[in-house]
């Protein structure tokens, strides 16, 4: 038997569990067996359109019904999907749509305007709506898959601020949901609610533990506190994920506790403050704080329950079959207590990005974050990867900003960093340097920013220095720049 | 990363939830953490004494405390376990510890004399009492394991009547975890319950669930309902493995209902009668009815809850992982309802037996049992592989019982089939043909027979026929033989 061949995902799940709930979005509610069949239809359209398993098909959409079907489609013919954060300009997606040689491009009228000058840039792309059917064809069906197969593309960028794509492979997905159950468990009843995006793994992860699992997924485009607390109600949502900034609406919101079906508050994406993590606490919210990044197909490292209190502010240990440590500047182990930079190692983590080759030697991803783990094996992180700002669930990396201010006439030399942010968590803010007698408000250095950068990068301020505090080896003093 | 590398399994529970509850046996209750230190001092001892990661060490003892430690002290070395039914002959024994190449026997002062005896035909093998500790040498840790590497051995008898070594690896026991985790759910409070033997797979598979799941084993050595019934209650059991002989002996003994705590019978090992189902339903005793072999490590199909009413009788479908299908004597597959062999492929399934090369050619494992699958894809078990007996949850294999019948002077042919029985199940009955004017009663041949084989294989009664009835190519024709 070849251990790495499974059952097609969704197929599977369909046969199984043909009449359980599979997916709830707005007042559409669909079981396994008719989503199995909704994303069938939509892989012989695709099919049709000429997509092929070989194809790597961009993904401009919103978290909705249609955009899960299509996903879902994909898997069925086994083309690869290149999950493109909607919020970008149309300079960042073109980079993403070159970079990953996307073919085709399934998208929405949303997104009509900016498709027209993503099609400007790329005359070759083959753009199409995701509810559009203009032919059929019967789809050639993955009856099995490979766990070693890509199965989905999201990018990422790194010090260079130049946005990689992380490869993850069903098999990447499917020990990431073997993990998540190990740790967390399952129930027969368990909803999970997902209010954050598809696009990222965050949302994608709920997608795919929802059709192993054989749970319903309660999909909201958006986060609106009202309505996932009615939501939590109506649907007796026992797993729900969020960032920090949801958590904190939600917090605010709880008057008394939530419904008792509902188990756990999965925190992930970012750093969460002790203050909201006790408030929580207080209100009986039962937070699972968790560590993970696109490249470990969403948590690795997560905070059992039993140890909700005594390790406060730890995000716990790594899930089953992953493993962690921490290692000093020359990539030795470091003793328990001592800070150095977090590897990780399991076969939920990503092989490498795509047609960069793999990502390390020895199996040991580096994941640039700086923590230490305790005596007892908990893991606390301290800092994260090379200045990450992270604002509202999304990561911004300082590089990119500084790229594109340095870019701008008459700025000679940038430096960005997060500023605390009571809405959302971070925002960044910028300082610049500019050429001697150049006239140069902070409003045109903004709006040209907004140009080339997703809003949420954009800086919130712009301060003027006559210096940068650089080190000798001429990397930016950020914690000068913070103070 | 290689996908099929995890952390050595006790080692990480250990790490994970050191303080969890991991096994109570009798008035004895280990953590974890506990549990872990004493399978690493039973390393070493198992070390000093020459076990290495290299060996076969066989098994034959009892269901108890040390015997979980010195199997979970093999998983820390990396030997491998050869599990031995206790109930066995000393030939039937040395036939298997010969076969897989034994070097070390870990035993127990009750099987002083049977050890005896095998040490007269086996001069070399170390024999060593599984508490006993003259030495201790720091063991060589496996602190990672390959999923390709071999976990354990159990002997199974094919249709030849020999008994061959199923290979059952690392990635076998996990896999199967993972497939039982989809479909049973893992609650934090769960409890298993093991009155099956541990050289079973049906006892060893929960012994590796405990330790994937983090959840507490309740270890009976031997099956008594009223003492059953009080460890459900007393220990909050959820979860319990059973038979058929013993699911009847605890379905009269409930007298209204099991407590609210306990969610799950999982019956396998053989058929059940449709009465038995109902007579549980009726009662409210949760039964998840399964299908699987020594092959499958442990069950690959099983009935999901929400079908044990409308499917009764089926065993349901595969486990998530897994696959099934039913193919006619081309080997090809059957179409809805139509009869045939069950082949059955998966990351769980063996991939074949000690030193003698591999089960299959294409992955698909033929069980050589008889069944269908209806057309929404339930299984239904029609008649079992080579015509099997199964007495009490233990198999006898008729071809076993004939080669030592025929062997015996004086009987030139026989047959061997089961017999319906109120408290087994089904119990072995045996037709001969003597020689002409030869001498030989029912006690004689008996007796013979008790020497050979374990007691659960000789036959309860001895008809004395004229001739074996035979089909045209020398096939008995058992049927025949049972009117
Ligand atoms: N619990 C956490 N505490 C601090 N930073 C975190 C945590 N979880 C994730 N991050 C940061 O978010 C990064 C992953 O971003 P992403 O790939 O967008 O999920 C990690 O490399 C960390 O820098
Ligand atoms: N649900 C079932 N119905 C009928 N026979 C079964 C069932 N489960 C297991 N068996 C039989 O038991 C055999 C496995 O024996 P063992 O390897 O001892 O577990 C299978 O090949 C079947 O012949
Ligand atoms: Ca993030
Ligand atoms: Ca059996």
């Amino acid at each position: 038997m070849n251990p790495n061949i499974l059952p097609n995902f969704l197929k599977n799940r369909a046969m199984l569990t043909p009449n359980r709930v599979a997916i709830v979005f707005k007042d559409k509610r669909l079981t396994f067996k008719e989503l199995y069949e909704e994303a069938y239809y939509r892989a012989g359209v695709l099919t049709a359109s000429g997509v092929t398993d070989k194809a790597y098909v961009g993904f401009l959409v919103k978290s909705d019904l249609y955009t899960v079907i299509s996903l879902l489609a994909l898997q069925i013919i086994g083309a690869k999907a290149v999950l493109l954060n909607n919020r970008l300009t149309v300079d960042e997606l073109v980079y993403q749509l070159n970079d990953a040689r996307v073919g085709f491009l399934v998208t929405e009228p949303v997104f009509d305007l900016v498709c027209k000058q993503i099609r400007g840039q790329m005359p070759a792309l083959n753009i199409m709506g995701k509810q559009d059917a203009t032919s059929y064809t019967e789809p050639i069906e993955k009856k099995i898959i490979h766990l070693a197969d890509t199965c989905t593309i999201m990018y990422t960028s790194g010090t260079t601020g130049f946005p990689k794509g992380v490869i993850q492979t069903y098999g990447n997905h499917w020990w990431s949901t073997m993990g998540s159950v190990l740790n967390l468990g399952l129930h027969e009843k368990d909803a999970w609610l997902c209010a954050v995006p598809l696009f990222h793994i965050s949302g994608y992860s709920i997608l795919i533990r929802s059709i192993v699992y054989g749970i319903k997924l309660v999909l909201h485009d958006h986060f609106e506190v009202d309505k996932i607390l009615r939501a939590i109600e109506k649907e007796k949502i026992s797993i729900m994920s969020v960032v920090t900034t949801m958590l904190h609406k939600i917090e605010s919101a709880v008057e008394k506790s939530l419904p008792s079906t509902f188990r756990c508050m999965l925190l992930g994406g970012g750093p969460a403050s002790l203050d909201l993590l006790n408030r929580c606490m207080d209100k009986g919210i039962p937070v699972y704080y968790s560590y993970g990044m696109t490249e470990t197909s969403s948590q690795i490292v997560t905070l059992a329950p039993e140890y909700s209190t005594t390790k406060i502010g730890s995000c716990g240990k790594a899930l089953f079959p992953a493993q962690i440590k921490i290692i000093d500047d020359k990539g030795n182990e470091t003793s328990a207590n001592i800070p150095g930079e977090i590897a990780v190692y399991g076969p939920n983590v990503s092989q490498g990005y795509l047609n960069k080759g793999k990502s390390s030697m020895d199996g040991w991803f580096h994941t640039g974050d700086i923590g230490y783990i305790d005596s007892e094996g908990f893991l606390f992180v301290l800092d994260r990867r090379t200045d990450l700002i992270i604002s509202g669930g999304e990561n911004i990396y300082p590089a990119e900003v500084e790229g594109v201010l340095t870019a701008i006439n008459g700025i000679i030399d940038a430096g960005v960093v997060g500023e605390k942010n009571e809405e959302w968590g971070e925002v960044p803010v910028a300082f610049v340097v500019k050429e001697h007698n150049v006239l140069l408000t902070e409003e045109t250095i903004l709006n040209i920013c907004k140009q080339k950068l997703a809003r949420y990068k954009v800086p919130k301020k712009v301060y003027f220095l006559s210096e940068i505090p650089r080190n000798a080896s001429k990397k930016i003093l950020r914690r000068k720049l913070r103070n």
